[in-house]
């Protein structure tokens, strides 16, 4: 028995390796999760949506259908990305995805050759790179400041490399730093790509997470030439075990995107996708978001109080506008990593920001999640982190 | 824009085109489905587990779980493998899927590398063809008998090819022919296979439907060195529009499933996975499926009987012992595509079976479909289907 060699391309995942330290520990305060918090489900809604569905649409929901998805969830998208996003789009733009995830591993098997180069922010989410890594592309990472991917980067890397093919991106607090680019930065960034063959896959999942400042254009509604592959979700605002997704792009791009899906799962479940129409027609989902993004903000600016009050100031930390991640910098020379050990002896948990390179990262950085964990459990474990870091940070 | 050199692999779908001609014509009636019948659903039963899952686990359902599957439901499928099909295995060999096809899709990644061979029936399921076609192998189709793949086209076709890489095969009531294989053959196959390092992937989404002649072992229960991988469904014994499957395979590769599985959707709807489990654990599925094998037998036996009454008694077909199809072959010289455009204006539809091999295939052979027509639609359409024929054949 021998796997193909794409599988030799395969490597085990770092972060996989710290859930299961992680997992040894359940009685640890963890902020390594990545989920939005289950409480905040409205479960009366979705019981009323359910007996609907089962009232109303029950024998096509448990039915085959078509693998583009489901037409009605499909008319409601073209609605919100024009309503949310401002991205004018019809059907012929969309297919509904398995999650988002599944927009990554179908861009990977649509577009990654061997030797191609995949252009990702530094340091990024996992899911995207490991989608791409059995097609054998190399990862050139370009750095964030506060406002978005820098743009002398991108254009350098994308001059240097004419075997550039695609730029993935997270504009909208991104996983695993929580920054958002500013407007100005999405303009330049469309105006340097928009002079390269390069495709732009951008992954949204939390966009309609935002709890400060302004909703921005996502690069899809700047996009003037049919680069980006846009990604959303309802796992964020409504239930991730729901595996509802989209992708909206060019309509070739959607098409192949339909013809490998169905090599891939047929289809999404019609269920699920049934679901989420019954609810959607049902309820206003936005009185939802607002809540999540309330609850989200007040454990955010509670985690951000807690560092000011109890890390030693030589730890940088960034500030979130919206989604369910901040990033915290170490000083040089720390190994986040091995300092995990002492922290879940101590009572706490987190996931240390070097599996989230492509390449090699630095062993200072750590990916802390305010979504899954009580206003008490912040107080309680940002102090013992606290406390764990100034045994070692002067 | 380019796509990898991978989508150069990548063919138009025959049966797609058909189908587009089919859906033109809505009211003819159809023998070109190959879905279950969506009135046989228990849907009074699945209201229940609804809501005996919205009342005591509705926040995990809606939320992330494991890539290889809910925990309850790798259970329940470790006892119904060793029940169902004599198979002993544990979680370490299982993974849960979207859809069998999801095996497929994952399948053709984890092995198939360009110049590979791929051994098929011949006919046999275009969507594993499909799955495979990106990474570029080749396709070898062995004719299969009256008791299952001829085995010495098996044991020639494998010495004549040391790029074998995997041999798909439907041994149950398969799609398109619904064909079973004798226990005699499947001993042999294993037999053959045995002596080379080739992977065997079995599908058996219908093995429960048999509703003539004895329950036959799967292969993977004649499988000494786990050179199986077996995928199995709930779609024909529950519904299709949960896509929830398996696969059974060794430890190493149900792993491999679950690490590409992550890079692909993640993991299958945790909503849909204990959607499953409440239903089997609050209701017997067994009746359940004697019903469906009831009803189709008696839309099977209805099939049958009209082609000795209205065929011309050279058109040959086979007599399934469970399944969802028959295979029609019409006499040499005759074109079933060419027929579809009479056919429908006469009112029916079936799907000409040239689509169903991966190389050339003959013109006048023609899958027919039983389970999603009414006893009298048999009747009638079989009649007419009958009178088409007769314009062509003496």
């Amino acid at each position: 028995m021998s796997f193909s060699k794409r599988m030799d391309r395969v490597k085990a995942s770092g972060i996989r390796a710290v859930q299961k330290r992680i997992a040894s520990k359940p009685e640890v305060i963890s902020f390594a999760a990545g989920l939005p918090d289950p409480n905040l489900y409205p479960l009366d809604d979705y019981k009323a949506a359910l007996d609907s569905l089962m009232a109303e649409r029950a024998r096509p929901a448990f039915s085959y259908g078509l693998t583009k998805g489901y037409g009605p969830l499909l008319d409601l998208l073209v609605r919100r990305m024009r309503e949310k996003e401002g991205v004018e789009c019809t059907k012929d733009n969309l297919c509904i995805l398995s999650g988002s995830q599944q927009g990554l591993g179908l861009a990977a098997l649509m577009f990654v050759d061997e030797g191609d180069v995949i252009i990702t922010e530094n340091p990024s989410y996992l899911g995207a790179i490991n989608a791409c890594r059995p097609y054998g592309p190399e990862f050139v990472g370009v750095d964030t400041d506060d406002d978005g991917m820098v743009i002398e980067d991108v254009e350098r890397v994308l001059r240097e490399n004419p075997r550039a093919k695609m730029i993935y991106v997270i504009p909208n607090f991104q996983n695993p730093t929580g920054k958002a680019w500013t407007l100005e930065r999405r303009k330049r960034f469309m105006e340097v790509v928009s002079q390269y063959d390069v495709m732009v896959l951008e992954d949204n999942p939390y966009g309609e997470i935002r709890f400060k400042g302004e909703h921005l254009p996502c690069l899809k509604t700047l996009d003037r030439k049919d680069q980006v592959i846009y990604l959303g979700s309802f796992s964020k605002i409504m239930a991730p075990g729901l595996r509802v997704a989209w992708v909206c792009a060019a309509p070739e791009v959607a098409a192949m995107t339909e013809r490998m899906k169905e090599t891939l799962d047929l289809q999404s479940p019609e269920f699920t996708q049934h679901f989420v129409v019954s609810y959607l027609e049902k309820f206003d989902i936005e009185p939802h978001i607002a809540k999540i993004q309330a609850t989200y903000k007040a454990r955010s600016d509670l985690m951000l109080e807690m560092i000011r009050r109890h890390f030693p100031a030589s730890v940088k930390y960034t500030e979130p506008e919206g989604g369910m991640f901040l990033w915290l910098e170490l000083p040089g020379g720390l190994d986040a990593d091995a300092l995990l050990d002492e922290a879940l002896e101590a009572g706490v948990a987190y996931i240390p920001g070097e599996s989230f390179y492509a390449n090699n990262g630095p062993k200072n950085t750590i990916r802390m999640n305010f979504t899954t964990v009580s206003e008490e459990q912040i107080v309680k474990g940002m102090e013992i982190l606290g406390n764990v870091l100034k045994r070692h940070i002067q």
